[in-house]
């Protein structure tokens, strides 16, 4: 067995060759002059169950290209079998056809990484579960909400409710809900006219109880920050928010230090830029969970 | 019929759309806000012979992603065949493993495109013709020497001789060299011991002589000036140079602009930026060719 790190998550890689007590496998992936992916990989792997840790996180298209090419090279050198650890799968929004004449970009993703040669997927709370049936190839499906459970838990908070920010997520608020006994709320969105702006409605008890908002992925962080802001209004005391994938593209990190959110955790899917490392995130690791499906 | 345009040559596809008579199709390719690419075609096209431009130079796995993803679009909007039309083909010199446990890259890219679904390939001076049959789809494979050639004979030089930079590219020097009737010459690269400077040795009579250099693409243009330099060492009285793919990666408009090549003739396989148009290089289209296939 053997596990190697490409570019995305060097540090998860290493808890996890740890975890499952191994070392990384010597390699290194770089660019020629021109931007081409160079993949060197610097001992033998012939006969082996190799292990290639890799978020498609941004830069999203390099980070891809990088584990398409390294599938590559391993299947050229004899690997018994190539297992991809994804603990963040990009391109899931892009998972149906909502216009017409879209992509469905989270399928011809999975095509691509069988096309290469991968054998078996691990990944972690994929933005659809039905993404798993976009593979022929053994997938093995994790979720984060324990280790989200676990920390809340260890907070002894009193009088929690745990809110979706809406409608798609009520059955991971439901999980999370279950593990704190807790009751749920809903943010129910709503455009009362077209150009009007949307009126946020909550469904449920949250006046004076301490509410963690839980989502799959942060990107933007609009949804999450106006969410918090609705809660505060609706008389919630205060405001946690959690999920599995830290995106934080754009104005995320402004709007969640302006926001009224307290604290806000995430786990390591995405490895967070130094800039994204604020007082107000916190990061929790996915490598036991992932050492424990390897 | 219809032709779009991605990112990397839009004026090329806009010369070819107007060399075979169509509009170009409306489409237009851009990224969300984490970096993800987001495809809009913007007319239907149902039924439709559909002709997709783009190369895949720099940002290589940037443009790579989008024609992918463009194709699968393409595909689930009902699109009768999907040919893609790429002038310059990237990872191409990854077309073999000359080193262990190397990938194929250029073959994975085949790979890639046959999944995402399609139909026909039209290329330009592949670094190696094989690449060719790493598709199993209709390729169709165009040459540029014919156009690099109308231009040199446009220049009614005196006492030609075309010279090869290295071993592998004499076969395209005698095919230009037959156009202009001209005689041949090659650059002999060699290291006399390890850890000792090459030599370039010149095979041929260059002496009192034109030297026109070929080569399918300049990368660095680090073997390009040093052949230079060396050609008029060896008494050639005026060099000029000339390639298919302008890669110009790195330090290569630099060496150009100080070398001893006088003029360097390319094609528009690959847009050049601003600061890459310089006195020196000439760009010629290849649309009429392409039109012409198509
Ligand atoms: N990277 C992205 N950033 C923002 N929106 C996206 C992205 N990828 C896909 N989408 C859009 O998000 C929608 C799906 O999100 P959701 O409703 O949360 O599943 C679709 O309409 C997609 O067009
Ligand atoms: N983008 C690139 N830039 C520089 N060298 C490359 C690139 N891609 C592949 N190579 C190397 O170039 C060699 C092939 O070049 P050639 O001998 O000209 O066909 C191989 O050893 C490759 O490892």
């Amino acid at each position: 067995i053997k596990v190697f790190s490409l570019n995305s998550n060097p540090a998860l890689a290493e808890e996890i060759a740890k975890v499952i007590g191994v070392g990384l496998g010597k390699c290194s992936v770089t660019r020629f002059s021109d931007g081409e992916v160079q993949v060197n990989i610097e001992e033998s792997i012939r006969g082996c169950d190799v292990f290639i840790v890799q978020s498609t996180s941004a830069p999203v298209n390099e980070r891809l290209m990088e584990l398409l090419i390294m599938i590559d090279a391993l299947k050229r050198a004899a690997a018994k079998t190539i297992t991809i650890v994804i603990p963040y799968y990009g391109y899931a929004r892009q998972d149906r056809k909502a216009r017409a004449r879209e992509p469905i970009t989270a399928k011809l993703v999975a095509n691509l990484l069988e096309t290469a040669g991968a054998h078996r997927v691990i990944a972690l709370d994929l933005h659809a579960p039905q993404i798993q049936g976009f593979f022929d190839i053994l997938i093995d499906h994790l979720m984060a909400v324990p280790i989200l459970g676990e920390y809340f838990k260890g907070k002894e908070l009193d009088d929690i409710v745990i809110v979706s920010p809406d409608h798609g997520g009520v059955t991971r608020a439901r999980k999370l809900a279950d593990r704190l006994k807790a009751p749920i709320a809903i943010i129910d969105k709503r455009r009362p006219r077209p150009n009007v702006a949307e009126v946020m409605n909550i469904v449920g008890q949250v006046e004076g109880k301490t509410a963690i908002l839980i989502d799959d992925m942060i990107d933007t962080a609009g949804t999450i920050t106006l969410a918090a802001n609705a809660l505060v209004e609706a008389g919630a005391t205060q405001v946690y928010a959690c999920c599995t994938h830290p995106v934080l593209s754009g104005p995320a990190i402004d709007r969640i230090q302006n926001s009224k959110i307290k604290e806000l955790v995430v786990t390591n899917s995405i490895a967070l830029t130094d800039e994204k490392k604020i007082d107000k995130v916190t990061q929790l690791s996915v490598a036991p969970l992932i050492g424990e499906a390897i």
